[in-house]
């Protein structure tokens, strides 16, 4: 079989077959496909589509061209992804308390780049923090104490790492079968049994319209139900930063603060959404109802605390932070953002948020830059409030007067008002299993 | 402007600016633009297509990205192009002719690859014929002979080279724009204002609907009229090889035997009706019937042959291969193809015959092949012929008795016989022009 025959039939808008499938994915990951075939197949992938049959073979065929992990960690082993949100610190609220409840937790996370952070970088903001360890080490973590959030040890689906940057530079990104092989090829090759995917929607998401977003989740719940493992996909909002800190330390502080009730908001809330249904998926509780009414539990019993401790000591770092959450990088600048006019907040542009946070530090624009874990912004309002002149949007926690500056501008640009009461954004818009598709 | 973002807007079947279009065809010329992103572009248009005016952008594009002759012949430059046929030597036919009747024929021609000849391959058979000459040498030529048949001296269009090649393993040669683009920006660049395109349909073709032939005709078309170039395109029938030589010498010696009276057919027909057009664009002659006599004139009183021997020594040949066609290279082996059964010639599979013909040397299958001139294949029967068991099907000039059995093969593979009379088909079906189409 030569590629340029699966090129054809894709071209011509036939369904590929599992070896043809196949010989895309070795080919991507020992390199025997040139860059130009690779790119080719991938818009054709773009424009003409893949059935859910295709989609999951592309999927196990990626996994399958590295190693494929079988943690043994005294339970379903289940995991949780998103798909890239700005002030989205879930897995740090949401990984104690889930083990609190008995879940096992094994979380192999990304770096941030862009205007999406990533947990490894938030992590990395503790002192002494360490995300990289040894496969047994962090197994051993996930069976001992229920929850370990570390980097990939080993090279998980190579083939995914090499379409995934020509996808970025070819603009092949938004498809859909494309984008849940990438995510769930990682996912299946990790050993996560059940995986709970947080798909965002609004400013600053992955897909632009609600039936693209649902299009995607359906697409990933069904690669695991043809997979024989447990997925559930979430639509969440992304109007606005979920949390809301954005910034790697500020994001770590704010996990704390929920985790010792002294802050709620939106973030709490899908977090203990979002743990519910990992501990549904791995079947640790029967239904959405008993399993919020246990983490709810595992959080006012500070139990989750507990865990969060336990797992920041086992990854080397210093668990003090908990107590006092003034240990964590601090930043010289502390500058508020005043409002010019008044009104209600009724939009935010979230990636232009994710963006001026990048812009000072928090986050990398190519991957060889290194992160500042003190800076970032925390927002004062939410849509839907009532602002006066004068009164702080946010608040800039910048290296230099000059970075706040700009940072100030770049906030009050992202922001629109409107005179009228705005409404605030549906936190969470569906929830899709195998058994089909819950509107909330 | 990034090359992404042209990317993106065709993937969104979005119409790209001229300026979109420049940044394509300058980044494949100077190598600005790597492969993957430019074999992205090239499956987008494959599937989302161009507009008129954004394939004659292109077109222009691709032209000026290298030398753009403006060659003084005396008259208007006329050329004509086939896009691929077997036993299709009308070039030789017609040049001289339309020379005779006052026309001004500057062809620059390809060599051969796959199953289709090259002009330039099949005048090298000539003892001592130059095809690559210094560009005042050849437009000399045609000023004072009025024809003249080479290579290309310069590099014209070197888009075009480096998408052209990118196509052929992408899988995006099968697209109206980038055929129609190819093709006349070339063209463009030599300096041709009349251009005479001999679209093939059939077996082999490079379409495979006759509504993509036409589609692909008028594409054409509406080039030359955007560019103010007078193009004509002739739809001509490749359901058998048009002449009944395959092969260099051999098609050379069926050239010569037309124009000395001793040879008619479909290829001397076509050859006429391809000329008259090529008179009519370049306004030697007011219409085609005027055309049609002078050529038939030109023929008959041997000012075509005439024309060619003076072609011939004007580019250093030797020109009694016109009086004696047995100077041309000679295959020791001259065998006959019996048929094995009686009845109809129904169907040929033309593509077939000029890969076996390929086979016995006288094409390439890689660019670095080289051919021998004298090996080929002379076909006895024609479609619709009624055939006795025994009887010569073809003719082989073969270097080896080897290479003349795998040939005998082959050959009977690619001829279907019935029971039953079948028909000739037609030898042109339609002719369009900027005034509208004309079916015959």
């Amino acid at each position: 079989m030569d590629f340029l025959s699966v090129i054809t039939a894709k071209k011509l808008g036939q369904e590929l077959s599992a070896d043809q499938i196949g010989l895309f994915a070795r080919g991507a990951a020992d390199g025997s496909i040139p860059d130009y075939q690779l790119a080719s197949l991938l818009m054709a992938i773009r424009l003409n589509g893949m059935t859910p049959r295709e989609t999951n073979d592309l999927t196990m065929a990626m996994a399958r061209t590295g190693d494929m992990l079988s943690p043994e960690v005294g339970g379903i082993p289940v995991d949780k992804h998103s798909t890239g949100g700005v002030g989205d610190t879930t897995t740090l609220v949401l990984a104690p308390l889930v083990a609190a409840c008995g879940g096992k937790v094994l979380k192999m996370s990304g770096r941030g780049l862009g205007h999406t952070g990533g947990t490894i970088d938030k992590l990395e903001s503790i002192p002494g923090m360490r995300v990289s360890l040894p496969e047994e080490k962090f197994v051993g973590i996930v069976r001992d104490i229920g929850c370990a959030v570390v980097g990939q040890s080993r090279e998980l689906a190579p083939a995914d790492k090499r379409l995934y940057a020509l996808r970025d530079v070819t603009s092949t990104v938004d498809s859909i079968p494309l984008i849940a092989s990438s995510i769930l090829s990682k996912k299946f090759a990790s050993g996560a049994r059940a995986i709970v995917l947080d798909v965002k929607f609004g400013s600053g998401a992955i897909m632009d319209t609600m039936d693209k977003t649902l299009a995607l989740a359906q697409a990933m719940v069904d690669i695991g139900t043809l997979a024989g493992r447990q997925v559930i996909a979430v639509i969440s909002s992304m109007e606005e930063p979920l949390g809301t800190h954005i910034g790697n330390a500020l994001e770590v502080k704010e996990a704390i603060d929920i985790l010792s009730g002294r802050a709620g908001g939106d973030l709490k809330e899908v977090s203990l959404f979002l743990g519910a249904q990992m501990l549904v998926a791995s079947k640790v509780c029967p239904d959405e109802q008993s399993a919020l009414a246990r983490l709810a539990e595992a959080l006012e019993s500070g139990a989750g605390l507990r865990k969060l401790k336990e797992m920041i000591r086992a990854q080397g770092g210093d668990d003090r932070v908990c107590d006092d959450v003034s240990l964590l990088p601090q930043a010289p600048f502390i500058v508020p953002v005043p409002a010019d006019r008044g009104g209600y907040l009724a939009r935010m542009d979230t990636a232009a948020l994710g963006n001026a946070a990048q812009a000072m530090g928090a986050g990398r624009r190519t991957k060889e830059d290194v992160i500042d874990p003190a800076v970032g912004i925390v927002m004062n309002k939410r849509l839907g409030d009532r602002v006066s002149p004068g009164e702080a949007l946010a608040t800039l926690h910048a290296r230099t007067e000059e970075s706040a500056g700009l940072a100030a501008d770049a906030v009050k640009r992202a922001l629109s008002f409107s005179d009228a009461p705005a409404e605030k954004p549906k936190l969470v818009y569906a929830v899709i299993t195998r058994d089909g598709i819950r509107k909330l």
